[in-house]
């Protein structure tokens, strides 16, 4: 127990200074190592349940014994934060449990998009002794085309009161999404929008679990497990493997070039050069 | 009418060669000069009617004398090909117009995303002799959020089918919008809808005109145009240009650093060092 504390603690610490840039965090990246823990993405629209389902998979998985880390992007939306707060108190009863450890970040500044931090520290979750890490995150915006950029396994949570817009909202999602949720499913029209779904998918060739859930009374979790699981040991996920790791290695290049440019003092340059009569961007652009 | 065409067909070719990088296209971008050209954005979800919009709004525009330039993006999904063609073919009854050039491009990869060389073209375009230029992009994944950070105003197309839906799934799109237009307002439940929405918006402190149009027949589009106008010319695009400098600049300058990372390569690299054991992504990317 008191082990187990310790651990924790300093699994929280690592993630504090990785997300602050603060202390050694270059070495903690630097010194971690390969990780075959399976990182699953979680993503729907506010209000599709993700929480909830989140909630129902620990559950789960610790009736199996699993260990379980979960990250929570927070929207910064004030819009969206009341109700999530609620669900995250909600999963909070989850918070004693030895095998569970829950991280909640914010999304600073990028609209709809993830955390700035979020590819570290996932990284440095897969690194902790779990067997699998969940991140959580809004899916409006960029944020689930992020996702799908960053986790082995993508999951969408969608509801049946979409009606009959699927063809027309849900192109860029259904792009995106290994295995998908219909939550709330104890709703009316829940069959047909399923049924709906699938013969969608099906017309476009693409070969996507679809399941239904009532997150909030453990229905249908125990499948959506056992999809999962079946998911991450079939193979797909070593597939997309190195196309993951381009991603990051890219984005992390990315990052490390512009580390210099600070959004504020550019925008004061531009705000200065641009009001003389000649300005032009593209030569502006080049003295950086 | 012979140097109508000449100048078109100089538009075209600076176009292809900035986006085909090719040629002295540097020297095309560094020659613009600075435009007050407002660039309008349209977007929303396949099937709400954008092309029909942008068609009615040619129309409007056409009868006051106004000279339009429209960027079109095509999305890369095969699915939605088939339908934005046909809406093409009919814009494409404009092409003839003298007042009217319309340039198509592909999104060329990115998920969801613009193309990469939007914000060349649209600054190409805008050098040239329009009143007003026009973006219409398929509002899935990211490439809302991206042409909020290119356009001076940017219009949200919605329809009425979307049902209940809006505070789930438009969060995102709410936070862009500068006009939302609720077309295909001749359906059942569209004056809901917009009662909706409007109410939605009022809750959020947001002050976004809501129009409805009927845009395949013309209903609505001079209100409309008015009220683009209005919002073009009451000094709100002022007060976000040097913010889209902004972003503009700080995406011209990570283009340039990231102009020798090649995708393939990088692969080909995170393909055969992470086969090591000991391999770190970290010290990977900062080789670079």
């Amino acid at each position: 127990m008191q082990e187990h504390f310790a651990r924790v603690k300093d699994l929280a610490r690592r993630i504090t200074k990785v997300e602050n840039e603060s202390d050694n965090y270059q070495a903690i990246l630097e010194g971690l190592h390969p990780s075959k823990t399976p990182l699953i993405g979680i993503t729907g629209a506010p209000g599709a349940g993700k929480s909830s389902l989140v909630n129902a998979l620990i559950s789960y998985w610790l009736e199996q014994g699993k260990r379980i880390g979960i990250v929570a992007v927070d929207p910064t939306s004030p819009f969206n934060y009341g109700a999530l707060l609620g669900d995250r108190l909600r999963m909070a009863a989850h918070f004693n449990q030895e095998q569970v450890f829950i991280r909640s970040v914010g999304t600073r500044g990028s609209l709809g998009g993830l955390c700035e931090k979020i590819v570290e520290i996932s990284d440095v979750m897969k690194d902790a002794d779990f067997d699998f890490v969940l991140i959580e995150t809004v899916g409006v915006g960029q944020s689930e085309v992020e996702i799908a950029g960053l986790a082995d396994m993508t999951i969408v949570v969608l509801t049946p009161d979409g009606g009959d817009d699927i063809q027309s909202m849900k192109s860029g999602i259904m792009e995106i999404a290994d295995l998908i949720v219909v939550n709330k499913a104890d709703r009316p029209h829940a069959d047909g929008y399923a049924a709906n779904l699938i013969r969608h998918l099906h017309e476009q060739d693409r070969e996507v679990p679809v399941l239904k859930t009532v997150a909030t009374e453990n229905k249908g979790v125990d499948a959506l497990g056992e999809a999962m699981l079946h998911h991450l040991e079939s193979g797909r996920i070593n597939q997309k493997r190195n196309w993951l790791l381009t991603e990051k290695a890219f984005r992390l290049i990315q990052k490390s070039r512009m580390r210099d440019i600070d959004r504020n003092s550019l925008y004061d340059d531009v705000s200065r050069e641009s009001s003389q009569s000649d300005f032009n961007i593209y030569a502006f652009a080049k003295k950086y």
